[in-house]
């Protein structure tokens, strides 16, 4: 990558479901795709379980050594929702009940059975000094407080509340990804990757083999801030997978 | 959960592909759900990039906190696979040509085309002192050294390591789940839930709320080491769903 000031977001994942296996997480994929799109790298992420000590220690640390933390998952209005409160106690501020996450709800669930009920106005609650992240898909809104982007666990509210807050982070120049497939076993072709790689500072080339109808490959990924740089890379690499009777796929595979 | 001792496992997923977006993980889910039936917990997860020294980091910290460390990722033939050197180096060891692992890939490439050559042979390598992990569809073995399983990241082949560790790990009791459905909406009963757990020590519920067929709805999850508990507290919750209203629907919907 260049000389440029490289800005990092690590993602803290609170959910029990997850590190039991029971839900497939999808809130790493899509948060890192967006995150690429604002010129931030996704430098690291955590799952941690539903207990307030170990989402305290991962959001005090977290925060610390990124530029942002994103956190997904235990904002909603159940007893193992504890996420609000563990970050408060992590920036050691009182929860209060914030006045327009309140109205937002009063709003939403006027004309819903049941309505604002007490479970639900728990999801009123931001650590103190909070501001609210606008909820697109459903009435909840998220909350920052800081450099920490409170998120919802479900993966399209998640992506909703993403959407909202595009073009709100300062962040560098976006990483370009360019793709070069081959049916080349990775093992055939390792030696010209690498010299690929070094020859221009500034690019990294990840291989990612597969196999698929019946025959062995790999997509390579060309990635770099300078976007010239990782499609001229792109195109030499085509040209010496060609050279060593591998057909290149512009794209990949 | 009882007072029996709970053995916990963490996991380093080792890969830039995962914290791109490129790739989506699957091994959190696959690993999480065979531990569980070890007696297992997964209790951390961290995607880390393919940098030694936060591999180096992570592992060091990981291995220390837990019974069991896994990392997936990170060990084929390529130039970007940089796992076994970094885990040699968090355990201060160099790194050896391992002559079992070198004897199955002379074996496995003997018919393949380019035999084996000096990137594939990059996949005997493992940190000085440690074992092989067998790997039943593909070449390449995993590596056990310490506390530390190293497995592949290609999903179908990190799981036939997996499963050929099955019963080689001490663990405690397996964690039952047993799981009611209702069309409720989680906030109408919250308070319900939260009574049933604090009725119930050693016993966690977890809320996983759904929007489908046009109607909200949950699946609440009873979780304990305790089986006979785990059930009867499910039973009980069943019940309470019902008399509020709301039919359960035992197995989830």
């Amino acid at each position: 990558m260049s000389e440029e000031r490289v800005w990092t977001a690590a993602l803290a994942v609170i959910g029990d479901e997850i590190l039991s296996g029971r839900t497939q997480d999808k809130n790493v994929a899509q948060l890192a795709t967006w995150l690429n799109v604002q010129g931030i790298r996704l430098a690291e992420v955590r799952i941690v379980p539903d207990v307030t000590e170990r989402i305290v220690e991962a959001v005090n640390e977290l925060r610390a050594s990124h530029d942002y933390l994103f956190t997904t998952g235990g904002i909603g209005p159940t007893h193992d929702d504890i996420t609000v409160d563990a970050i408060a106690a992590a920036f050691e501020v009182p929860v209060i009940v914030h006045p327009e996450a309140r109205a937002i709800l009063e709003d939403y669930y006027r004309d819903r059975p049941g309505g604002l009920n007490e479970a639900r106005l728990r999801m009123a609650r931001v650590p103190e000094g909070a501001e609210l992240i606008a909820n697109p898909s459903s009435g909840a809104p998220g909350v920052r407080i800081g450099n920490v982007y409170i998120l919802a666990g479900v993966p399209h509210i998640a992506a909703s509340m993403i959407d909202a807050l595009t073009g709100t982070l300062e962040g560098g120049r976006p990483v370009v990804s360019v793709t070069v497939g081959a049916r080349a076993p990775e093992s055939e072709v390792a030696e010209l990757l690498r010299e690929t790689e070094q020859a221009h500072p500034g690019v990294a080339i990840g291989s990612y083999p597969f196999f698929k109808d019946g025959q062995y490959g790999a997509n390579f990924v060309v990635r770099s801030d300078d976007g010239g740089l990782a499609r001229s890379t792109a195109e030499e690499l085509a040209r010496r997978l060609a050279e060593a009777g591998f057909e290149p796929v512009r794209g990949g595979i």
